[in-house]
């Protein structure tokens, strides 16, 4: 037998496990074209929340009943395609179910010699493009100067940090534990790391950033941005990658900020990794060298148990993972 | 004897009367490199507002006991300048005062053969400017789209939805009198007019843009805004002009917008005039070339009475005005 996890209820707050169930079902077959895969490795991320609404944004809200989808990595049981053979490892937007049949041409053939392939689903993945593109394409920093980012040990945020550290610039992190705090300074060289659940976020800023913001990648939202706003230098840049602070806060309200970007001339950008859907190969190029460089490292937090996705994915809110949350479902066959 | 407004007093919410004075002075005696002016009118912007709280922003705040400073228009008296004669019509950011002397180069002589002088306070001055700046640096509005505006009826939103349809956009006005609504439609030629203070925003621009919001060029933030912002379309942009709702209204707070700008992957920028300083030669040709071909035109509120000043800057946060508020202090000698 087979297992899913569907959508069961859409939340108005935050997630739970009554939004979810777990569903058996037989084992698929896969047609002409398609392949059948051994989910290894499921990725959870906050963008995800978004489609639990039943509201029209980017990107199609998951279907009542329907198992959800997301980034996954997954070994290839059996083929109908002349692209993948048996024991292929390959990665997509998949199904939150052990086995399942999709088409070949909707999923990447991972190359294990560039890395760990759960790579793919963080610093080489979305995560990975995600920070490379909004830092460089909306951040433009320019040598020597500051950027803030909030969710800094998260694994866009974790990326941000030290690509703004590749450019030359004081990169201040934001972060929610002690552990947090120590990755961003011993492991991640930020110059300054901020506890916003111990310090006082606007104080320790103005500490931190002695010549102001000049680019701010935003991850979070809420009160940190708050901070963040009246601190902003002329012509400074917000990269609004996520709001993760008000995605479970229906109608969630705080101090209007049109006036901070008007005093500021700022420019923020909200973006979603599709919009650099051409340029892909070109930032998955420059991640990779980076990587092998050892100019770039990363953090996973590992999960085990394919009824324990729900779980890790109601972490992400809580601030529970270090980098790249991924819960391992199944060993490879190799 | 000479009579200067001064700030008396910061205001916190809504600025009054307690928070100024009149005084009474010396008539000045002008330095060499000086002109004696003798203003003529006043423009009295929503702008100046930020001014008169003391906190770091683009421009100085306005200093207690020392005259509020603003654009105004005055004609030169008496002349220590190569650079100016007597009779001339200057334009600048003086004083609030009766006469004054400023220095010579730090005025512009106005051209009367280009329009009333006024217009170098309102189409042909600052708010001109600040409106096509806006609307086409920061806009880039593309022929076809929907350009939504705020403040439509005031000096820079009348300039904009102007512009708009001179670039062959269709453009919605907001504002807040059926007087106003009249005006947009029957003199300014917007596609649709919504009145704020009768009709519900949201649903107002749901019927008025079938297409959606490419470009929300936004003076007013506020209610006005927060119906905006779930109507963007993909890579819309946002002019964040100003946001006079919020300007008397300490720790202003409504719903966190950031969520809008990601699902529309939208740009939202603020500015002030002086970014484009560089470009002011080109802004104003181009502004009095389409005055002179009559694709745009402009209206002016006009309060008499330097006495008056305050009261006229009062208006502007009540809606007041109908295009350009200004002050007529003096009548010209010639």
């Amino acid at each position: 037998m087979n297992r899913e996890i569907h959508l069961n209820e859409r939340p108005t707050g935050t997630p739970t496990h009554e939004h979810f169930k777990t569903v058996e079902s037989e084992q698929p077959v896969p047609q002409e074209g398609e392949v059948l895969v051994k989910t290894l490795y499921v990725s959870v991320d906050p963008y995800m929340r978004g489609r639990m609404n039943n509201v029209k944004s980017y990107i199609e809200p998951f279907q009542l009943n329907e198992p959800i989808e997301g980034g996954a990595v997954a070994e290839v049981v059996e083929s109908k395609s002349s692209d993948l053979e048996e024991g292929d490892i390959i990665t997509g937007m998949l199904p939150w179910k052990e086995f399942a049949a999709v088409q070949a041409d909707r999923v990447r053939k991972v190359d294990p010699s560039l890395g760990p392939v759960t790579t793919s689903l963080g610093i080489l993945g979305m995560p990975g493009l995600t920070a490379y593109f909004g830092l460089t394409d909306i951040g433009t920093p320019k040598e020597g100067e500051t950027i803030v980012v909030s969710g800094a040990a998260g694994a866009v945020g974790s990326t941000v940090v030290q690509i703004g550290k590749i450019l030359g610039c004081r990169v201040v992190g934001i972060a929610g534990s002690d552990e947090k705090i120590t990755y961003l300074k011993e492991t991640l060289g930020v110059d300054e790391a901020i506890n916003y659940k111990t310090e006082n976020v606007y104080q320790a800023l103005e500490a931190a950033c002695p010549n102001g913001i000049d680019v701010y990648f935003d991850n979070v939202g809420g009160e940190i941005s708050d901070a963040v706003y009246p601190q902003l230098n002329k012509f400074a840049r917000i990269v609004q990658c996520g709001a993760i602070s008000s995605y479970n806060v229906p109608n969630d309200k705080g101090p209007r900020m049109q006036t901070h970007l008007i005093k500021s001339s700022a420019l923020m950008k909200g973006f979603t990794i599709g919009d650099y859907q051409d340029r892909f190969q070109e930032g998955f190029m420059q991640l990779a060298k980076w990587l092998k460089e050892g100019k770039l490292t990363y953090e996973e937090t590992v999960t085990e148990g394919f009824e324990n996705i729900p779980d890790a994915f109601f972490g992400l809110f809580e601030g529970a993972n270090m980098g790249k949350q991924i819960v391992k479902v199944a060993e490879p066959s190799h």
